[in-house]
């Protein structure tokens, strides 16, 4: 059983609550366009990583009642919104191997069922009446907008930093682990060293996490990743993999760069000649450090918490965030 | 002096504390496209009538804090994300006789700028701390989504009833309206019948405000509105002067209707035809009658709140709000 599994196991009970909630307030009797996209989206599954990460921490803090399940159904829902908005800004067609609903449905159901989604996900925490725990996931939200609206405009700009990666990494992927870690051992109304080490954590994995989902874009396999390789490259976006080899590229390297990526022309043999300059500037290898480096600050991160099983499974999560990459 | 104007002049002090609050917070320091938009949409001014409604219900009943700002702020930001939104559901070229977001920048950008500003209201609302005003202000959001998505799936269907319109209207327009009017009873702790007397003042005025919105489209000026004359017409949004006369249209009648709305096939002269049918059968004038009755609902609503100046200026407003149709 890997490290995922084992986190699923410790918390079935929640999580089969939490997906309960889900299916439930996913509904809508007013319109019916709504529960057929939300029925797409949640036959397509995905891992529920994040609302398990917030009943993890709750878990952990010793939690006792039942409100880390609302806010768990929260987290997923807040995430279920950025894939439908996601996907109409990156006109996707297919996200988790199936068609997606900008596909299925048009932009128009994804843009307003994801503010559906997004309405419901504050009605559900407005329940918790944690007013603290509301503070974090707005908070989080407004950053997961920035961090898309920032990798918008910085689009196709070759002179991307690393440091411009991260805050765009930190906002539209971390904010929501950190969150989603933090707001449940703030329910579990834990010591603020433990809320600020379960933020660090999910902040660390969260960046880990994105890292690693933009090297398997230049080495994963369709069937795992449901998508395809080099689809990064396509869209013009700059990873960190790109961003590391335009920084080393000589005179003729930088043309190529331009070419493919500012103005958008690409050709045939272009993605396996990206690959190649890459491999010949080890930056694939490079990325690769940058998240198992990201992974141990996260394991770091929970010292401060006393150990536990579920400790040592959020531990054993963190290798496994990057297990991909061996 | 109109109604709204001296509205406005009695709040004139909140209503600058208002307008400071929308600055600053439309900001972020984090993604510069973010300042861009949200800049473009407050230059466009736009009459801010439902953050006056939020100071004018506090101030009526005797509020004495300066939460009412932060809610009236929050209030406008939700009514401005739902704008960045709709523009992009409707692909509107025009909002307040401007070009939209939409197209002066992407639809990406008008996504999660709302998206941005949809949080930052959450934000907003938290620093109230008050968890009563946050579900009612989140109920509303998840009504509006309903209404918007439920307009999208009746769209070109000529079986839509008066009842689903009214459904309708009361989703995309009414709900912030009397959400707006609500919360400001709600900071200002007012016994639930003065709670329960603005959110019908607020759901009465909404709907006449979009009924007469709707008529408009068949009869206002370009330069009043911002808008053309039958642009729901080229849209084929059923409206409820359509919805009134495809009930009395005759088989002839009806073909003209399934071409135009149903089929979308619409040549030169198909709007005066249909301006035609509608004015033999009365519709536009059931319909202005409509607007009143509930612009009269609106202002019997009232009825259990104290004598006041602001109380007059309520009324008077509902008066004002259908002006524009005698």
């Amino acid at each position: 059983m890997g490290p995922f599994e084992q986190l699923q196991a410790q918390l079935a009970e929640d999580m089969a609550a939490v997906n309960e909630l889900i299916r439930t307030r996913m509904a809508s009797k007013n319109a019916p366009r709504i529960p057929e996209v939300t029925a797409h989206l949640v036959e397509a599954g995905g891992k529920r990583l994040r609302p398990l990460l917030t009943l993890a921490a709750a878990n952990l803090c010793g939690y006792r009642g039942d409100h880390h399940v609302l806010l768990a159904a929260t987290v997923e829902f807040i995430h279920t919104a950025t894939l439908l908005h996601d996907d109409v800004v990156d006109e996707s067609a297919q996200r988790r191997g199936r068609p997606t609903a900008n596909l299925l449905w048009d932009n128009k159901s994804s843009v307003l069922v994801g503010d559906y989604l997004f309405s419901r996900s504050f009605q559900l925490m407005v329940e918790t009446g944690n007013m603290q725990a509301l503070g974090i996931l707005a908070n989080a939200s407004a950053v997961i907008a920035e961090g898309e609206v920032l990798q918008l405009s910085v689009a196709q700009d070759l002179a991307t930093s690393e440091d411009t990666y991260l805050q765009v990494v930190r906002g539209k992927t971390a904010a929501l682990f950190a969150a989603a870690c933090e707001v449940g051992a703030v329910i579990a109304d834990a010591p603020g060293i433990h809320q600020k080490a379960l933020y660090n954590y999910g902040d660390a994995l969260g960046i880990a996490f994105q890292i690693v989902d933009d090297l398997l874009d230049f080495g994963g396999s369709a069937a795992v990743m449901g998508k395809n390789i080099g689809d990064d490259f396509r869209e013009r976006k700059l990873t960190l993999p790109i961003i590391l080899a335009v920084a080393k590229a000589d005179g003729l390297e930088r043309d190529f760069w331009k070419r493919t990526i500012e103005k958008g022309q690409q050709y045939e043999g272009d993605l396996e000649h990206a690959l190649k300059l890459m491999k010949a500037h080890g930056t694939l290898e490079a990325t690769r450090k940058k998240a198992l480096s990201w992974a141990a600050m996260a394991q770091d991160a929970l010292e401060p918490l006393p150990d536990s099983g579920l400790k040592s499974s959020l531990k054993d999560l963190a290798d496994f965030v990057v297990s991909r990459l061996v």
